[in-house]
This record gives structure tokens, sequence and C-alpha cells, in this order.
């Protein structure tokens, strides 16, 4: 609990902080069954289809679970089972890609990149020139382990000219950073309920090709993962295959409401894009330096280097900005210490503001007097 | 919308009616890497094992999705690739887990019996003396399909004697009908959060026995699925290893304290078993004939066959109970048709009244005099 008996604010990848009118849509039960709630999954998938401008060109499948549940499925549904992945690893979410691809019996093979750097399209060229038994790529649009804005439409552009599926991991970017189905060609694009549309944690969602989906029919292993059949079963019936997360997917319904009134993707940005440059400035005034070069850093979550000073520890500084009634997030990278604050969720520069202070507070009561890495 | 705008009750078999307060409990955000939420999740935990006895025997993993989710990764964790799975199906949910199993690539049998009837002890007794290669023994504790209390003593006993491996299925059972782990040996015992603990659905449970978890590492092709590595990570780290459904975790810890304050299953059980009297001899009262004999009917959900009225057709029926306040729920018999009226949910008594008088009403709107089937 914070001093002020006040729930904190969430600067982490997700779960979110969210507005109140979000979680007030869940105080009401729904039958899974019922037009009533049908309805609400129509309407979510269908403004999910107008964000990315896909009405004509893909299908929208929503998912039980958590996101990398619908990375998973995604990559059983559209990888035959003799398909060979190749996963562009720029971080830890994309080990985590090429593990459940591996685990589940597809080829995979894993293009290395830095943790600090975007992935690169020249390397990808280079790969899919030298193996032609390379069938998808997997990517991730905004590599939260250390926070890079991966070149998306550059990528897409290559897997097109060569003729391979391309699979997105666009959680933690969709609905904040453009994407456009008309200008970028991709064979699933995944995200979650929980993130940059600000609902609660419970479901994903995978975008999947018109033009590719019957041919998916028969590749899952699982039966819960399999995207093909919950499709299926969703258009002859309107209905979830299995018990859908209903509150979920209410809040999702009213988050979405919300982002839509805000100005859709372009406002959400605006808003994370200051929230980015407030929490920047505010940092670097205590010292703090980001561990990205700025042009590659997405406005969504910095990494930042851990202080020098010897009197730092992650878990005191946690304890203590959360005292000021703020929670910050663990660092994910191997070889260099860090933390990481998130930009996104129901919050602006005001909040912003006050997570600097309760982080200038944090310094100041474990005795630290720069935020300056070693 | 219901006649008089309050939002209808569910007498399906999950989603159920909740009370307000364990929605409320969703009205806050939490990080799921803070510690007040990992308090959350090892209380939950906590109370799970009590309910069946289980702190000394067994464990108990959590899993995101829907109950589904949490079954095929039963079966996906506990059953060695080269296992053999023998299914006893009698009803629509039993099919469902043999789909999964046989998607997967474990080989699987299916012991076929009539879905009006209980499974038979004695047939699993020959099944499991004909074939020595049989490893695992897959039931359903309360098959909603048709609504059948199967005899989980009995089969837990010869999968006992035999040695084999037992799955059980519980997800409408659990906290209502006695599950006591010091007298039922199984390895794999799965139940969700939207059944009868009164919770939103949302994520599923899985208990496991002690002694077989460290044999289980390796088993799962499924990453999200690998229920050997969210208990790994989760005792050691108190942590999900992916996005938690924060606030249906919440949501179950807030049902669980009132299941906890109402007695117990023991008490649960007296609520349900008085529904359900309640909507028995108020459905006889019209007419009604229920599918089951009584002797086999666990008080969860109850199959009434279909009017034989001429004027009697689902939706229309459907539409007219929901107009005075209450969610049916459609049949899932082949070759019979029936509906469903759950008798779960944070209801008593008194909603089972109005329960059957919306259920006159509908039959009058329809001109039907007589619920008698045909």
């Amino acid at each position: 609990m914070n001093t002020a008996h006040r729930e904190a604010i969430l600067l982490t990848p997700g779960p979110l902080t969210t507005t109140l009118r979000t979680k007030v849509a869940m105080l009401r039960d729904w039958g899974s069954w019922d037009s009533d709630f049908i309805a609400v999954t129509a309407r979510v998938r269908s403004a999910l289809l107008d964000i990315i401008n896909g009405q004509d060109s893909h299908v929208v499948v929503p998912l039980q679970g958590s996101g990398t549940f619908s990375v998973e499925a995604a990559v059983a549904t559209v990888v035959p089972r003799d398909g060979h992945v190749l996963v562009l690893d720029n971080g830890a979410y994309c080990k985590r890609a090429a593990r459940l691809s591996t685990l589940m019996g597809r080829k995979t093979t894993v293009a290395a990149f830095d943790e600090a750097q975007a992935i690169s399209p020249q390397s990808l060229e280079a790969h899919l020139q030298a193996d032609g038994s390379i069938s998808h790529v997997v990517m991730i649009h905004c590599e939260t382990g250390a926070g890079v804005h991966n070149p998306l439409h550059d990528i897409a552009e290559v897997c097109a000219r060569h003729g391979r599926g391309l699979i997105v991991d666009a959680m933690s970017s969709f609905a904040a950073l453009e994407i456009d189905a008309r200008r970028i060609r991709f064979d699933a694009l995944i995200a979650a309920s929980g993130k940059c549309l600000e609902g609660v944690p419970g479901m994903g969602f995978v975008f999947l090709r018109r033009e590719i989906v019957a041919a998916c029919q028969g590749h899952s292993q699982s039966l819960a993962m399999d995207l093909h059949d919950q499709y299926v079963y969703m258009e002859k019936t309107g209905q979830w295959r299995f018990t859908p997360p209903t509150h979920v997917l209410v809040a999702l319904d009213e988050a979405i409401r919300q982002f839509q009134e805000e100005g859709g993707q372009p406002a959400r940005l605006a808003r994370y894009e200051s929230n980015y440059r407030t929490l920047i400035q505010g940092m670097a005034a205590l010292g703090f330096k980001p561990f990205l070069d700025p042009t590659i850093q997405a406005p969504i979550i910095v990494t930042f280097h851990a202080p020098g000073d010897s009197r730092y520890e992650f878990k005191a500084f946690y304890q203590a900005a959360k005292r000021y009634g703020f929670i910050l997030y663990p660092g994910k990278l191997t070889q260099i210490e860090t933390f990481r604050v998130g930009c996104i969720g129901a919050i602006g520069p005001v909040e912003m503001e006050q997570a600097v202070q309760a982080v200038r507070l944090a310094l100041r009561d474990l005795g630290i007097a720069s935020g300056a890495p070693a």
C-alpha cells in the first residue's frame, strides 16, 4: 500500500492502469450464448479490424488467455507442420517466440540481433536468399525487453518480395504505433486486450490474412490454440468455442469506445509520445540515462540504466517508488542492470510528471544523489 | 433486454451469475509483478488446496484461458508423449477431451457410454485388464452435456488398483460436490474460476499430485500449456509466467472468501441441492420431464425434454424466458431435443422459484399448455 492509500499507477508493459469506466463495465454478468454477448463479440471484432484498415484484407480471431497464448496460436495455426520459421531476435520476447515454435515441432531458425538495435531488413534479405526453405518470418514490432521499435514496414516488404509469410507480434504496439494492413502485408498479427487499447488482461486476438485462412485448417496440434477452428465456429455461431472471458471482453469493448472517442491510434500515439517526452526529460534531469538510442526507441516502454551509486538496489528502489504511488518494472536485459518504465495506459503527462517526482523521492529515500549510471 | 431492464439471471453452466461483491473486486488494476498481486496468487492457490484437503498430497497450478485450456494443459503435461489415454465418454465434454488428446498426438482410446448413464467402474476395470498399455484415464466428474454425476470415487479406486494415472475434469463439480484428495487418488484434477466457486470466467486451475510433478517436465509440446513450467516458475517467483488475468484472479479471491463465509463445499452443495429441488418440483408442476434418472443427476445442471407441443421452438422459448429475466441454456444431446437449466451461481431457491415462474410465463406467451414431452 502506498502512503496515500490510493492504488498505485502502473508504469509497466501490461497490465496497465485502465479507466474506471473500463472497469465499471465489468459489473455485469453475461451469458456467453446470449445474443447480447454475441453482439459485443461482433462489435469488438469489427472495431479491431477498423484500427488496421483491415476489413477487406483480414479477419480477426479473439482467443482466451494472455498475449503469449495468441502468439503461440498464431504460429501453430499459420505455419504448416513442415514449415520453417525464422525468428528475428532482438530481445526476450523474441526468444520466447522461438522457444514456443521449437517446442511445437516447427523447424525454427533464430537470426540474432543486438538487443540494443533494431532488427535489420538487409539481414533478413540475406537469410531469405540463403535459405529457400524458410516459410515464415516472426518479428516483434515493439520488443518490450528493451523497448525497441522494429521496422515493420521494411521487414514486411522483404517478406512480400520473397513470398514468405510474416507473423507480427504487435502486442505492445497495436493501437499506438500505426499499422495499416493496406500498406503492410502480413499473414498474422497479434495483440491483446490489456495493452495499448487499455483494456484489462485476459484475452488476445490475431489478425489473419483472408487469403491464408482456409489453408490453415489442420495445422494446429492444439485444440485450444487452433485459430482456424475458433474462426470457423465464430463465423458460424457468433460465439466463442469455449467459455469466453466475458467480463474481460466487455471491458475491452468499453475501452475501445474510449479509444475511438480519444481519436483513435494517432491520438493515442500522441498521448504516449507526450508521456514519453515528459518521462525522458524528467529522468534526464535526475541523471538517468536511457539504454536505447532515441531513433529506435518506441514511446511504449523505456529501459533506463540502473544508477551507478552503490546504494542502488532495484527492490528497494521499486518499493520506494511504490510508496509514492508508482509501480515500476524490472529490466529484462541479461548483461546490464536496468529497469523499465512504461509510458502506456490511461495516464497522461500529469501522471508522468508525478512519476518522475516519485522517482526523485525514491532516490532521496535511498540516499542516492544521482540516477547517473556507472 | 428483459422488460424490467435488469440484468438477467444466468441459469447456464458458466458464466454464472456472480455477486456484486465479486465483481466490485475488479475495480482496481494490479501490477502482475507486484508483491500485493503475488500475495493474491498465493492466497488463492492455498485456498484451492484446502477445498480438496490437498495441501500434503497435491499442488495447484492456475492457468490463463477457459477451462478447456486447463483440460488440454493437464493432458499435455501429465501424459508422456508415448502415453495412452483412455477417455470414459458419456457426453459432449468427454468427446472434446478425446479430441484434444488425439490432436496433440497422444494415443487415445474412447470407451463409449450412454449419455443418459453414468460411466461404469466395472467397464473401466475390463478395459484396464484388456489393455496394459493404457497409462492414463480421463473422466468428467459432472458431465454437463446431460448433467450426469459420474462415480469419481469408484473410478479412482479402479485406477489406483491398476496403477494407472487418473485425470479428472471437475469443471462443473469442484467446490460443490465433495472431492477429498485424502480419499481419492488422482494425478490431475481440473476446474475453473467461473463455475461453482462463482468467480468470473478467464482462468482455470489444475491440481497435480506432488509425486508426479517432477516427472512431467518436458511432456508438453505447448509452451503456454506447460503446467510443469508454470509450476516451477510460480514456485520460484510467486508470479505467473505470462501476463495473468489480474482482474479475474482478484474476483476469484473475493469469490473464495464468500465461499468460505458460506460454509465451504457442504454449504454450497446444500444451496445448489435446494435450487435443484425447487427447480425440479416447479418444472414438474408445469409438465416438464427431466432427461436423467434422479439417481445419477448432479444438482448442477438439469436437462429437460423439450415440450411435445408443436408450437415449441427453443429460440422463441429462450427469448420469452429472457424477457422474464432468466437466461436458459440449449441442450447438447445429439438424438433428442432438450434444453438445460443450471442450478449454480450466486442464486438461491427464491431465484429458482422466479425462474420457474418465468418458464410458466414463457410457455403462456408461446401458447403452450404443458411442458410435457412428446
